[in-house]
């Protein structure tokens, strides 16, 4: 079943159109004690559906995206009757849209549900694409299921209740997708400025509205993830080992400032590997480095950062460090292997770039 | 995806064939306490994919069959570094299958599986079909998949480690497969006596093959249940009261002699409604009360026995009583509402027909 996404700014109409639509026997919203306090009102005061459902309310922070939060949700929907001609509505970031999601998809053998993310990461990224997940025994997601949501609403409205680190956060995401798009596509990225007040504007819609559409496309054409889906991980070996070297550090950083930095890392393997033109690396790095900053990589660093990658659970044997690299913008080319000497060739650069 | 069934009583044969044919990274066997013992050391003579695979047990019995024993298989795939191109194995009844899919279902959003069932119920109705579950909150299979195994070993080949009444409960089952059949497979069902020694040797396979493949065919062709498979619940809704009231009153029977009592008043209720014929009636009913016995139901039980069926999961509404009832062998008539008054009359033919 293929997902629907609406764009609109507009989300309690879009929301009781959809519901009416559907002809549901009760509606259930699932969301986070933040979300609740800052979202859930406004989207109660344009939206009759929202305005009558029942609330189920998990605790905020991915740390607390596991089975007691599944647990306590399931235990809502039985107390609710929740029925299969029900319906589930999740309202936050990633954390009540992979849960809700994985509890919606599971009870009963699988309710019906919606998703209306209300951070710029859960829009771009986790609300789209029917990965549904918990953490488990201290590994991140490692449960869940592949099941769309019938539908994601998908807004700008909400964000500004969000600090700017989240919203820069959300944006590397984006500038992952306009590299796996085109041309056209990064170039508006990289004039465009995710600061207060500009994306409380209407502006970043059509931006998210075609970063959406270039995850949906590449989901669609392997839901399961067996191949090309692998494009989305860009950006993200390197990424995932600086998120877990700065966490071990004691110095943590959001997820999308970890993938921003490895976006330059991988390009710059790119360049190395695949010959990814020079100059387009160098735009992203000054973009990266005027937003995001410089992530601070000593030579010391290297061999455990290296061993991150090592770790990730992309790669088939611990000898091979997968990535997914670029030949160009919108020529991703997934499976691709990498030797130390050239991950450690590519940190020097971006080092370089960065001016450490 | 559709699901492969082999059926042969040579099962570690057939068991080393697929897993060759997957080159699977690592094999996880999940079975319970009881078939451990009984069955797991003569698969291990058998197939060597058994022999060194490593072994998850749970508890046996439904009652098990929860969010503990989940959990229980969840820490044991995640510690034996199970992943994506694993494989499991879930040999048991029921209650394994149904466990162990969930698990393998939700594992990593999904780890292939294999099921070897080691009972009739499991042969002839659990392991096929893609139902995962386990029960929550009181209710049975609150929560669970529609996810395929990718294939299913039937054998009779275990089937003696089982009391005879293990055999009855799952032979109930296949007669309501050849009622959803044809003549010929009902006919063949009534003239044979699933007692021991009989169903040891292999006249019962090619009868158990016949009788999964109605079930598959149903399933097939809605695999979500949104129609055409509730011809499945034949028997089910008087035999889910039967069942409730037997434990309610301290004599629990098994499920399928519930079922068995249950089909013959679906049937009474068939021919009252839909002019089932009355000597098909007649044959069935004689073959249940021979095999099975009566169940003693009085005329004070029976607004008792007509509140279960009215608390039944697949009304819609708790006014309206929902059956699947058959105009004729081989033609089922899913969503068939009645009064309380008619069961009232069905109930009292059941009862002469079995000579209360």
């Amino acid at each position: 079943m293929e997902q629907k996404l609406i764009f609109t700014n507009a989300v309690g109409n879009a929301l009781d159109n959809l519901v009416d639509a559907l002809d549901a026997a009760s509606v259930t919203i699932i969301t986070d004690t933040n979300t609740l306090r800052l979202v859930l009102p406004l989207l109660q005061a344009d939206s009759r559906t929202a305005a009558s459902a029942r609330i189920i309310t998990i605790k905020s922070d991915d740390i607390n995206k596991n089975l007691d939060g599944l647990k306590h949700v399931w235990t809502g929907l039985a107390e609710g009757d929740v029925t299969r001609k029900s319906l589930i509505i999740n309202l936050g970031g990633g954390v009540v849209t992979d849960l809700g999601g994985f509890a919606a998809a599971t009870f009963k053998r699988g309710i019906p549900y919606i998703n209306i993310p209300t951070t710029l990461l859960g829009a771009v990224d986790a609300s789209v694409g029917g990965k549904t997940a918990i953490n488990f025994n201290g590994l991140k997601n490692q449960l869940g299921t592949f099941t769309e949501a019938l539908a994601s609403v998908i807004s700008t409205v909400y964000l500004n209740t969000l600090p700017r680190q989240e919203i820069l956060s959300g944006y590397a995401e984006m500038l992952k997708h306009g590299l796996l798009d085109d041309t056209d596509t990064f170039a508006s990225l990289l004039k465009y400025n995710p600061i207060y007040p500009d994306f409380e504007s209407e502006s970043l819609l059509p931006l998210l509205r075609k970063s959406v559409s270039v995850k949906s496309r590449i989901v669609e054409a392997d839901p399961l993830e067996k191949g090309p889906r692998k494009a989305l991980n860009l950006g993200h070996t390197a990424g995932h080992a600086i998120e877990a070297f700065a966490m071990k550090h004691g110095k943590p950083i959001p997820h999308g400032y970890a993938v921003a930095h490895g976006l330059v890392i991988e390009l710059v393997l790119s360049h190395i590997r695949l010959g990814f033109p020079a100059e387009t690396l160098r735009q992203l790095a000054a973009y990266i480095l005027e937003n995001y900053g410089a992530f601070d990589i000593r030579c010391d660093d290297y061999d455990e950062l290296i061993s991150y990658m090592r770790a990730d659970k992309k790669n088939s044997t611990p000898d091979e460090i997968n990535f997914t690299l670029l030949h160009a913008i919108g020529k991703p080319q997934t499976d691709c292997t990498a030797a130390p000497g050239q991950i450690g060739a590519a940190i020097d650069i971006y080092r370089d770039l960065t001016g450490l």
